[in-house]
């Protein structure tokens, strides 16, 4: 999608055997290219979320296992480079799938191919999760143009949380994909985006995009969805999700079991978009199974941004000598989610509904 | 309540006929009092925040009274007085509350009388305001007491939204009085504190107040309260209002309707504290019928707070050029409300119940 009316890609390789990233700790304020020249540039940059977003940690990883590949591709540094991986983030179940679709191409190959298998591996996963994210767009288009022809000739809003756009996938999103897409269809849209607490990506990463694709848009505290549902200025929830369990329970950043709990209450629906890579089919309890990622306390209690002089810097905002706890995901029950919207089409949040479109899994 | 191990109010008269408060908006990095001359700073001190929390907010209302009849005395001067008070904030109905009042005690009064009225009828209020939240405290307390012996020997864990403190009324607070109620009488108590965006009072405010008073607390994103309460970790959620209709339905700071909504769908109580000043008998459907103030957008989109020099700053942390919307209240249904704390006692979040116990009202 568009930076300053460019086409722009989030993770892409370089003719000289490394990878390029986008620092997405640093938008919305610069736009900053990051060169990523091994597996340790890799996994920092997942654990230190420059990129983010769960199809994106998943390609990173694939990158990174290329990076490694590059610089000993023996059976114990891949099996390290895969143990060091897994280990950036525990939530997005694509981080583990990505390794361990690496490792099923990379295993049985002599040492001495497994580098340009990797690459090309990793390249191939890229342009699968592009072309993932415009199905979903497509199909969730769909879903917008269903809710646009109940109401003619009005736009239709919709709400979503933290960033599940372009820049957490390689490139369309997804639950940002459909209303892209949408968009090219010619409907009138408005989104409200929840700024997401604490680490702002709705205010600071959703509103980037929307803004250089030309969408009207809104930034909104978190507190505010359920108001602005009662009030029946929202007409759909469209997030995306780090895990979705066998059963339809979706994981995604804390905070979105609360707009579903409001999205019920008012009678919207609430759809999920993400790629079957996103799908754990070993789990049938998101909120007894699904791992929780802690994070650090100062995400809470100091925040990033632009200071009136054109300079950056971190404001605490709490008192001082208060704890924080900092639970970066939350688990929304699949009794509360209206559906999926994945690249094969929609269903419902059901193990019968999943599995209709995933027969193989 | 204390702050450096004194005892502290939140507004005082001066020997000299003005008026002394604590600029709230500097809180908790700086503990600044600041004296309100006449009208026109009790009107600002309100609209800018300085003093809020519906409570102290009809205090100051009434201190605003007794400087505009110091100033002037006249019927229009304080029918002026009046309206350019009531403008201030829309949504507490306790400003309109304390503003009537003290025009029924100053209205029949010969204008030669009135100024020394006012003071004295001011100051009562804010004693009775004292009054009603220890009240409060005590008849809260009973409540946590009830929940701490179904699980003797742990510790109760209380969720609270905004500030509902002492900062938010003249002392003890609302939804905080019953904290502090319960450790006198010795009980383990752990608070969790919504931070409270988009001023972040929960935050700065409730967490400053309950490092001062040596409570047990932990500061966590408003996204954060549903995740914790499917994983029991909530045993009681306690807030305050700035409006309660006579059904029952509490308007409180925006995000506290969300709150109440994972309250219900994981069974835990969820208890509002207000003195009865803070119930609207004309309304009966907060949802259709309280006005939602609408603040700036900048209280979204920038943030203040203390740089890592010691001087203070404001960031943006948002997108340059996105648009922000700021509800600053929500409506939570009474149907979500466990129910009431007043300064008479507890009751359901009906009708029946509140006029039980102010069936004069």
């Amino acid at each position: 999608m568009l930076i300053g009316g460019q086409p722009t890609r989030t993770i892409w390789p370089t003719a000289e055997g490394a990878v390029e990233i986008l620092d997405q700790s640093r938008l919305p304020h610069e736009v900053v290219t990051v060169r990523l020249e091994g597996l340790a540039d890799a996994a920092a940059a997942i654990s230190e979320m420059k990129v983010r977003g769960a199809p994106l940690i998943g390609v990173t990883a694939a990158y990174g296992m290329a990076l490694a590949a590059s610089e000993d591709p023996s059976d114990p540094a891949l099996a390290a480079a895969r143990a060091r991986l897994t280990a950036t983030r525990p939530t997005a179940v694509n981080l583990a799938w990505a390794l361990r679709r690496m490792s099923e191409v990379l295993a049985p190959l002599p040492p001495a191919h497994r580098e340009a298998a990797a690459w090309a591996e990793a390249f191939i996963m890229a342009n699968e999760d592009v072309a993932a994210c415009r199905a979903i767009g497509e199909h969730g288009a769909d879903l917008i143009g269903e809710i646009a022809a109940r109401k003619p000739g009005e736009t239709v809003n919709i709400l979503t949380h933290c960033n599940a756009g372009w820049l957490a996938t390689v490139d369309w999103g997804t639950a940002l994909a459909p209303i892209y897409v949408a968009q090219e269809r010619g409907m009138a849209l408005h989104v409200w985006v929840d700024e997401t607490r604490p680490r702002n990506q709705g205010a600071a990463l959703t509103a980037f995009e929307l803004g250089q694709q030309g969408i009207d848009h809104t930034i909104i505290v978190d507190n505010a969805g359920g108001h602005l549902m009662q009030h029946d200025q929202v007409d759909l929830c469209l997030v995306g999700a780090d895990r979705v369990t066998g059963a339809g329970d979706v994981a995604n950043k804390i905070g979105t079991y609360l707009k579903a709990l409001a999205a019920k209450d008012n009678g919207i629906p609430f759809w999920v978009a993400a790629p079957g890579s996103t799908i754990d089919w070993a789990m049938d309890d998101g909120v007894a199974q699904i791992p929780i990622e802690e994070r650090s306390a100062h995400e809470v209690t100091h925040l990033w941004g632009a200071l009136e002089d054109g300079t950056f810097g971190v404001v605490q905002v709490s008192a001082p000598g208060s704890a924080a706890a900092n639970p970066a995901f939350d688990v929304t029950p699949a009794r509360l989610v209206s559906g999926l919207i994945t690249e094969r089409g929609r269903c419902s949040a059901t193990a019968a509904g999943l599995r209709g479109l995933f027969a193989e899994a």
